[in-house]
C-alpha cells in the first residue's frame, strides 16, 4: 500500500507541556500529538517529525510536523478527527500532503518567532503565562537600534545555549520588528533557522538596552565576542511564540486551503 | 482606633475561580482575596464588599472591592504585601482611601464590560479560556445595527437570568462598540449597572444577527417582549471581562496614582 506523507500545522498553549520532544512520564507536544494520530489512524507505530524543538512553556501559533500513513483518509476528516481526540490546548490548524522526500526540519526556509513583554509596574494576572513581566520602562527606539546589529548572516555563538545540537553557529536573521501597544512590547524575529534558546537570548540582550543599562552598540559587542557569557539573561519561555515555519513547495492537497 | 476604608482595584484570570462570591469548599475570588488581606492586615474577621458579582470563568481587568482596617499601613506597602500573598491569577492594581460611607456597589456610576469572540473555522488553543469560539462568520456591521436598539434606558427583563436579585429590571446602556481585529470580534458594553447574565445574554442575541439568522430589528423585538425565552443563548463565561467600574469621588490617598 502506498504511504502518503502529511505535513500538519498546529497551535498550542505551551503552559502545561514539557516542550515538544517526547520524554518518558512527561506531557509533551510530540507525545500528545502522536497518541491522537495513532488512535485516529489506527497505527500504533506512527511517529511524527517536528520542524524543530520548543522548550517547556513556549507556545506555538503555527508549528509544523510530518508523519506518514497508508490510509486514504481525506485531509478534512483527518484534521477534524484528530482535533476531536486532542486536548483543547493543542489543535491542528491545517494538513497538507507533501512529497515523500519532504523533511519538516530540513525543508524549512525560515521561521518567524514572536516574543511578548508585559512592561508595567505590576504583573498581569491574565498575561502571566503569555508574556514576560518587566517592571522597568523599556525604550523601544533604543531596542530597535540595538537589534539592527543582529540582522544578516552572523556567527551567533554568543546567543547559543549549551547543549545546542546544531553542527555550526552561522545563522541569518531576515528581520526584527519591535513595537509597543499599551503596556505590551512585542519583538518579532524572522530568520533562516535558530540555535537553541537563540530568540530568548536575543531578547535577553535587547532588554538591558531598552532599560538604558547598555547602549545599542553593546548588542554588536556581544555578537562579535562569540561568547555566551558576554550576553544577558535568557528571557523566560512563557513570552515566546513560534508563529510560522516557512516552506516553499506546492502541496498535492490541503485542508483548509487558507489558515 | 479610627478605621480607614480602602477601595482596591484588581485583575483576575477567572478560569480557575468559581466566580466572585464566597462559597464553601470552592476557590472564589472573594475567598482568596479575604485570605490574603486577613494575613497581611492581621485581622481574621476582615470582609471585603465587591462592586458586584461575577460568574465562574468570567475575567476582570479592573474589578473593585472595599474593606476597612484600623492599621495605618501605607497603601504602597498594602498593595505590594497583599500581591505577594495572592496567587499569580489574582493581583491588586490599585488601592484608594475612600470615605467611610463609600459602598463599592451603590457608589458605582457605571461599568464597562468586554466580550471577546474567536470567530474562526477552528478553535484556538491559546484563546480557549479567553474567548467564545464561533465557527460561522459574523457580520459586525449587522451586529452594530442590532445593538443600536439596546442603547438608552430600558426594561431589560428579556436579558435577565433567573435568580437575579435586583429589585427592578430598568437599566441604562451608555454605549456598545463592536469591532473586528483579524479573527477576534470584540463587543464592549458600558452602562449604569447590569442584571444577572445581562452582558452574556446581550451577546447571545447579537450573535444570531451577526450570523445572518435574524435581522437587526429582532434585537428590538426581544427587548420589547420582556421575556427571557424570546432571546438567544447565554454566551459562555470565558469571553467576558469586567474592564472597569466607574466612580466619581476624590480619594484621600491612592497608590499607584495611575493604572
Amino acid at each position: 500500500m502506498l504511504s502518503r506523507k502529511i505535513l500538519i500545522t498546529f497551535e498550542f498553549d505551551g503552559t502545561d507541556y514539557a516542550g515538544w520532544q517526547l520524554q518518558p512520564a512527561q506531557r509533551t507536544v510530540q507525545g500528545v500529538l502522536e497518541e491522537a494520530l495513532r488512535e485516529v489512524l489506527q497505527d500504533p507505530d506512527l511517529r511524527v517529525t517536528g520542524s524543530g524543538r520548543t522548550d517547556a512553556g513556549v507556545h506555538a501559533l503555527g508549528m509544523c510536523a510530518t508523519f506518514t500513513t497508508p490510509l486514504p483518509i481525506p485531509l478534512e476528516g483527518l484534521v477534524r478527527g484528530v482535533n476531536n481526540k486532542l486536548p483543547d490546548d493543542l489543535q491542528i490548524l491545517q494538513a497538507r500532503e507533501v512529497p515523500s522526500a519532504f523533511c519538516a526540519r530540513r525543508w524549512s526556509k525560515g521561521k518567524l518567532y514572536r516574543y511578548r513583554i508585559w512592561n508595567h509596574l505590576r504583573p498581569s494576572a491574565l498575561e502571566r503565562d503569555r508574556a514576560w513581566h518587566i517592571f522597568d520602562p523599556l525604550d523601544v527606539g533604543q531596542m530597535r537600534e540595538g537589534a539592527k546589529h543582529l540582522l544578516g548572516r552572523h556567527d551567533f555563538s554568543a546567543f547559543r545555549a549549551s547543549g545546542c545540537s546544531s553542527t555550526h553557529p552561522i545563522r541569518e536573521l531576515y528581520d526584527i520588528r519591535i513595537f509597543r501597544e499599551g503596556s505590551m512590547v512585542t519583538i518579532e524575529v524572522s530568520g533562516s533557522a535558530f540555535l537553541r534558546h537563540m530568540v530568548r537570548n536575543l531578547v535577553g540582550v535587547l532588554v538591558p538596552v531598552g532599560k538604558g543599562l547598555r547602549p545599542p552598540e553593546w548588542v554588536r559587542e556581544v555578537l562579535q565576542s562569540g561568547h555566551r557569557g558576554k550576553g544577558g539573561l535568557t528571557a523566560p519561555p512563557q513570552g515566546l511564540y513560534l508563529v510560522e515555519v516557512y516552506y516553499n513547495f506546492a502541496p498535492t492537497e490541503q485542508y483548509p486551503t487558507s489558515l
